[in-house]
């Protein structure tokens, strides 16, 4: 569970939901209009459809559960396990870890350490665990230009319905004002829903998705170098400082105690 | 066919009619504007005339088809493909595949197993193919290139038709409301079709052309593996490897099993 | 000529001079702005001046001129062309093309031909003729720049004329409606000359411009590979070969033809 | 301190200030409204905990000190304090240093001291100083990003409040002028708290963050240099020239002096 | 003296000054406005002082200096200038030239011939020019920071002063309408002030340093290759020929003929 996301995500709810409530003194029907709604929601979904190839939209439901239930493999508790491992290989041979390959709950570590026991040759792992890297890389990129596909077209669409209403509402100029101004009231609501969209929703989700992308090329960078590490038979201790070039200074004394 | 495409503009084109057909109250003529549509479809056609050289403008129909009815080459099938040739070259000789080159329907293949057939050096065939990876991403570019100048120019020159409207409205302020205001509304029209065509059309689009192009290269590069490890006479298996290098490894179970 | 240039010139023409009678029922001065003209046309001026170094400047005719008058080198003209030479300097040997080289119309062929004549030394040639495709690619760079430079200021420019109309039309609110009616018309006018300025001549010339640049450089690349392979003796059909790795496959046949 | 970030925040602090007095002839709570605060201070809040991993967002106090009190390493007083450590360490051997390295306020010249004292190999005190440059680089990345995200997304959550602001005010067109000019009064200034938030506070804020990095990083590269030259037991006239190579020649003279 | 940036400024200051009057009817005064003043102009200064460190603020008088009065090194001097030493240091050799580097007005051709003549390393002299070159080329961008600083802020700075306008005139609504549209006009003028700034002032500068810079570095490259083949006692011919590789073909004959 990732904390700041979620608790971004009520605190965001909670100052538009105050303002909404009380710019319309409670009354929120007054912020809803079906035009609005079916051209920005039914709309981004077309265009989502429409720029996306179909495995990409496949993974939408994931992205979204990634945003939120994001474990994050922290750098401490992995450099922990690696240690652990590298410490049975040593006492008890790399053949030994079979079992352990089972347990784990990293698929990136227990394929890497699968070929490890296997004799694959180092070089093989390299390349397969960076194509790997690269692959999620991949996939992370398509979280980010889901969210993204919305930041930048939600607003246009939100736009053309804004447009639409405004048209409609200067065909029936000099009529009654009280007419009109509900007609653009409703119009600028569009406007509004694509603003929330972008600004509140998916924008800030993109970004983050983005941000913790470079974070795990790093811990799994860190994370192959230890399996090559353990595969040359190297010291649990050189292991650890191989796998420690990738951690400031600074963390370094907090890794090292929880080794 | 690709289908989402093709649902995704279905979808598109259903939002923006319920909306369009709500705020008209059913009468769609009130969103027509012959100035709008001079200036943004005309305009539009002379911007990409002006823009794109000539031998680019010609492909436009191909890009339009691509959207639609782009089969792609699945990789899972490429892999099975591949598998098959690999095989019947291992037992029966590589000039025994001359028969298939002309029965497949993947040009780029059928180029380089061709070459590889005709005892052209390796070197000589990955660099041709690699021209060949080149040329297409060229191409994908300008379809991209295509869809953008609709996207950057569409809203620029609607601004244009609306704004030559205000012009006229302003110019007539003063007079009667009721023609004034329809004169409004006609020019927003021309700011609603350039937004219409920007987010609703040809951005979406553009952007599934790049998205698909990043994996049709990766799968040709798979191919132009393949091909190389066939003349290679590599076994079967070693050609399957080489191959699912390209493929994370959550796939490659399902990828064996096609092979 | 470029056709599609000149084409797209007078369609984008006829659909803005067409709009333009239609919204002021003929009295085409209805559009006319003197302070917008003063301003949009005496300050993109002066920008110009203000942000490209004297040199360049100098320039700007040719670009225009190049913008609808570049012939363009066909790629099926040059191998034909190299290929003559090829095989001329086959039969009679390299020196015999000292009379061939004051005909060609390629100032780049010509000056890599001669080199090749004069016996200097191939990495000397192949060094000189990338600072030749360098040297153009900043030319060109340059045109872009000048059409670029009109697309960003001429917009900001048109509406700081605007924008001084407002002023003096906010500073008469109150007055006679016609009258401010008038002068809003005439503040729009100017953002209405920035609009076209932008999005309906620079930006479309710039963009065809840039894509025309990178369509010439590998013409160029084509031919030093040909003068390389002149040079080296190689027979005619093996310069053919490194001249068409620049050519995909499907164009092959059509290039070998003309050859 | 940073003198000149300080001045810059009072003289905007005070250019603001007195416009806000003008416009409001002091009665400055005119330009308070409780929905523009609750969304755009709460709802960037909400973003940036949305956006920010959580290990970047304890950061973000540290970089508000940053801006206003990073005293920034002095290159002169760097070139002295090494031109220091290299003499005693040419005089008395590189082991007496061990003494300064508890007294030095620089981390990074302290840990890469203390290796060199230690005898780790250049190779490895190069690789880990460098580790520590690109780690401080991306700490810097985030400090920018943290006020990125406010200079991007506060100006978008501010035009949400003033939308629903207008829509609140359309609603009730037709009634009472006086207070629907108050109610698109209070819209208006959500927008304005964004458009002050993110150009004279974030915006320049990020803008010093990033510049100085590029500084900090010439400045560690300088002392590294130092640091191995001192390692390598060269004459402190060498190590001199060996940081000089980062200065340019007008400032070697005083850096020399400094020396 | 540039003289395309001194007739750009004065063309520029004429159109603005021609429409200004044309607009008031003489009346400049009508286009003051003290709000707008401080905020665009105190907090512009503001932003500076925020977004630059210290000692690239310091520079900010010579970036204008340097726009104006920027002489520019014309290749042609220089070639004939390197042309001439390369021949005395042929003649009497490299020695003899110590008289002439006092006289240099260029300090970086100074430096390095000063450095051939002591007899300082080729690799060592090209390191250190090199240094100088990158040291220039971050000079040049803090002038364009500079320029693009006063570009991006100053509309948004603008726009906050015209907000706090409208808030006021928006709550004064119901009152007089002239009042109303005399505040209206005067929130205006402070986004005239931004777009001035931005667009008839920082922004064709900024391009222009920016422009120069990449022809300048192009200059002390030459001037570099110079340097290193008169130490190296090359024939004033191979000196020539050595800088003219940074020449294109067709300049060759006029800078021949200078030399």
């Amino acid at each position: 569970m990732d904390k700041t996301s979620l608790i971004g995500s009520v605190l965001m709810f909670a100052c538009c939901g105050a303002v909404f409530w009380m710019a319309t003194q409670g009354n929120l029907l007054a912020l809803w209009s079906d035009k609005g709604a079916i051209m920005v929601v039914g709309g981004t979904i077309a265009v989502l459809l429409m720029a996306l190839p179909a495995e990409k939209l496949k993974n939408a439901g994931g992205f979204i559960k990634s945003y939120f239930f994001h474990k994050g493999s922290s750098p401490v508790a992995i450099i922990k396990q690696m240690n652990e491992l590298s410490e049975k290989a040593r006492r008890e041979g790399i053949l030994s870890l079979e079992g352990d390959v089972a347990r784990l709950n990293d698929p990136f570590l227990a394929a890497g350490l699968k070929m490890a026991i296997d004799g694959v040759s180092p070089e093989s792992i390299e390349s397969t665990l960076r194509m790997e890297v690269m692959a999620m890389q991949e996939r992370h990129k398509s979280g980010k230009k889901f969210f993204d596909l919305i930041k930048v077209y939600g607003p246009g669409i939100a736009l053309t319905a804004t447009l639409i209403g405004q048209i409609g509402m200067f065909s029936a100029l000099g009529g009654s004002i009280e007419v009109m101004g509900k007609m653009l009231a409703v119009a600028v609501i569009a406007t509004m829903y694509g603003t929330v969209l972008a600004n509140c929703i998916a924008g800030p989700i993109g970004d983050k998705l983005a941000l913790r992308s470079a974070e795990e090329i790093l811990t799994r960078e860190m994370v192959l170098q230890g399996i090559l590490s353990i595969q040359a038979g190297d010291n649990p201790r050189v292991t650890m400082d191989r796998m420690m070039a990738f951690v400031p200074i600074a963390q370094r004394a907090q890794f090292a105690k929880a080794a």
